[in-house]
């Protein structure tokens, strides 16, 4: 009889995630994915966005079954219906995982059992920019506050080290705290996505 | 008996958009708003966000009953086991619908009738950054792009014009672009939020 044992850190498997560091330092290509959203306008600030498949580690993904589908809305004050979060809510809600995802990830790879994490953010932002009625003000976030309550295994000082790292290594943190280049085309597709 | 006609344009109240505007123009600081999230990590990969109340128009917004709540997850290849899209995903269904959604309102601005508009993006990502295998690559997004689709009640020149106006004003595209400080701060809540 044989037993496999998977040993987890922070709900990872940790021979796995061994393995893929491995697979990609010993292959860089393997590191290269490309993600995509397909979105669809319903009416006023409402559409939806389907996602499903990806490239990754030198493939097209195939694990989803399913697609995931998400809405977007805008509350009364910004002239919706609350049909769903705002576009700028959901750019939260991905900062928020992917600064979570990276500390975890790099708190497994450091040993660090964490017992306790959540985050509070807060964006400001002037919409006199979205509406062009001052051209000095910006359009987007003038800047994002994210505040961790973390608890875990190790001395403060290693939770300040692993913070910094993360800020550093996250790739949505990175998205928004470096100037990203983003093409919009228009395509005739009559309705084929 | 008096009857009231709401006029709409995109699906938006197109009295209640041009009020707001004026509103805005005659006190700027109606236009300075704040968003919000709450995230608890769950395991591994997977998060949650809560959103809600946000700050906007001189105001504590009231208008949702109820919160939304979004899961991040990670696919198999990147560790987690789909619990929901990943981090960078949400990130490109926040950008779909920021660019959507500031085109539709000052295509409605302008007086243009959109009949159809849908997105499809692509953002390159090479995981060596994430990983720290390699200084030379960053996290982030190396590019996003956007293709659309759209057809509407005014000339190729008009919705060209349209489009690159979009790009410069949508807050989620100006946010990508553009650097924006992200802070990110230890707490000690002890778990209350």
């Amino acid at each position: 009889m044989q037993t496999q044992v998977t040993k987890t850190l922070n709900g990872l498997d940790t021979a796995q995630m061994m393995a893929t560091i491995e697979a990609i330092k010993g292959q860089p290509d393997l590191g290269r994915f490309q993600f995509r959203a397909r979105n669809r306008w319903i009416d006023g600030g409402e559409n939806r966005s389907t996602i499903r498949d990806f490239y990754g580690a030198g493939r097209e993904d195939d694990s989803r079954a399913d697609a995931f589908t998400f809405t977007n809305g805008e509350p009364p004050i910004l002239l919706g219906h609350n049909e769903g979060a705002n576009p700028v809510e959901f750019l939260l809600h991905a900062l928020a995982g992917c600064v979570t995802t990276t500390f975890v990830l790099h708190a497994a790879a450091r040993g660090i059992r964490i017992t306790r994490l959540a985050t509070e953010l807060v964006g400001d932002l002037d919409v006199q920019g979205l509406l062009a009625l001052d051209d000095a003000v910006s359009p987007g976030y003038e800047q994002i506050r994210i505040r961790m309550d973390v608890e875990a295994d190790c001395s403060d000082a290693e939770l300040a080290d692993l913070l910094a790292f993360t800020h550093a290594h996250s790739p949505v943190c990175n998205t928004v705290c470096r100037p990203v280049p983003v093409v919009l085309e228009r395509v005739m597709t009559h309705g084929s996505f």
